[in-house]
């Protein structure tokens, strides 16, 4: 297998509850050291990349904001790219990812609406506002369709159920962006300027990061046993991940000794 | 057909856009008169039946709180019926009729959640706490299904994708009260004191009205072409109508008169 480049998710392999996984600054640097290319995909929606590329290098991380891509920036770049309006049902941050494409906002009469995590700016009013775009046309995009997210104080809605939502009330059906979607991985390898073949994908989920990954044609699926990882997760999913690893740092030592196959598992019979 | 009890739908049937329908009021009126009894049989989740009572006998209906059958009063009576407890996300004006029923309300660990129309009580907040509930074990109630309702300015989400959005980010399926629920008609007759069989149900809604209350058993499905009728509602739903008038004061006329097949559909092929 020959990776020119990778693809990382951040929460659980990067990060984890909001400090950096022991080693992974490091690992990161010396990859980058290495001259070999990596973006971050994260399919988060209520930060903006600026905001994200903030956080990390407070984390230690050397990370740009042009290096992470998010279900918000590959909706910009959907949206730019078809001249279309959006109405952007996403907290303030998140717009910011918008308007530096250059996403012509439309609070009136918008050809899409955007749906991303709302948290507390979620209203009454603000989901009716939504009701009557889609009622008058307009189509739902939705940053990602993850059920339920771990907030400080407990489990919170993410911006699955709100899609369903309007799914229900509407009769539409919301064009999801973020993983699993394939457009991402596409995206992520085009962003490297390398075909997909030769691109990693390295993940904490086995299913989401690793097996969708493949599926969209990267040359590798590659899982981390830390975040939300649970013993069992490499057999729950096909294609299965190419190659485990305790973490991203064990990942990187690997890698950087050309030694990508040390823990590749056992053929499994079920 | 023998009927001997009524079962009135009141949005359409009684009253259209917040005004009486000409000739409700002295409809309803005569028929009360003639000893025919009957119960108010509605949807809304908004208001408590008291609330309601007092809205009718101010447009001249002379209807007390206990003629009203809600989703909320059939909740209420199941809840109390298996001695369980229940958190209230509806409106504080429907919490009456829980309270008036002498359901247990529990805001910590509660049995039941009951999902009514929160209107601007609705907050991520109020989501989230509903979510924890069932994701604690907590099984979900639905004070009907509606998609959409028209508010004053404009149209508005009801409970229907409210429990959509509950039902995809936990996997509970919520029980619904309210029509089309057969339990709903059954009660309607149970309440009236009679066989099902002898009540009629008079409804502007061929499907939730009309047709559910048939193939709850009742003796009749009567249609009125105000409120929501379209033409060809007739054909759409089966069993179809036993009979359609014009108005509810039309129907009350023809029943009045012993007449109550004056308008009997013409058989049909499709």
């Amino acid at each position: 297998m020959s990776i020119d480049g990778l693809l990382l998710d951040i929460d659980g392999v990067l990060i984890q509850d909001g400090a950096a996984i022991p080693g992974a600054p490091d690992a990161l640097r010396a990859i980058g050291e290495r001259g070999l290319p990596f973006r971050l995909v994260t399919n988060g929606s209520q930060k903006s990349r600026a905001t994200l590329a903030r956080q990390l290098t407070a984390l230690g991380f050397g990370i740009e904001a042009a290096a992470i891509l998010t279900p918000a920036t590959a909706a910009a770049r959907y949206l730019r790219d078809r001249g279309t309006t959006a109405y952007l049902a996403t907290r303030e941050d998140t717009r910011a990812d918008f308007r530096e494409t250059g996403v012509a906002v439309d609070d009136q009469r918008p050809d899409y609406v955007v749906l991303g995590d709302l948290g507390e700016d979620l209203s009454y009013a603000e989901l009716n506002r939504v009701l009557r775009f889609l009622l008058g046309g307009a189509e739902l995009i939705a940053l990602g369709r993850t059920r339920i997210w771990r907030a400080p104080d407990g489990p919170a809605l993410d911006v699955g159920p709100i899609a369903a939502l309007f799914e229900e009330a509407t009769g539409v059906t919301a064009a999801v962006f973020g993983k699993p979607d394939p457009a991402v991985f596409r995206e992520g390898a085009r962003a490297l300027g390398l075909d997909r073949a030769l691109v990693a994908m390295v993940g904490d989920d086995a299913e989401v990061d690793v097996a969708a990954g493949r599926k969209a044609g990267l040359g590798a699926g590659l899982l981390v046993r830390t975040g939300k990882y649970r013993p069992g997760d490499e057999s729950r999913h096909t294609p299965r991940p190419d190659v485990i690893y305790a973490s991203f740092p064990a990942f990187a030592e690997a890698l950087l000794k050309g030694e990508m196959s040390a823990e590749k598992p056992q053929p499994q019979d079920d």
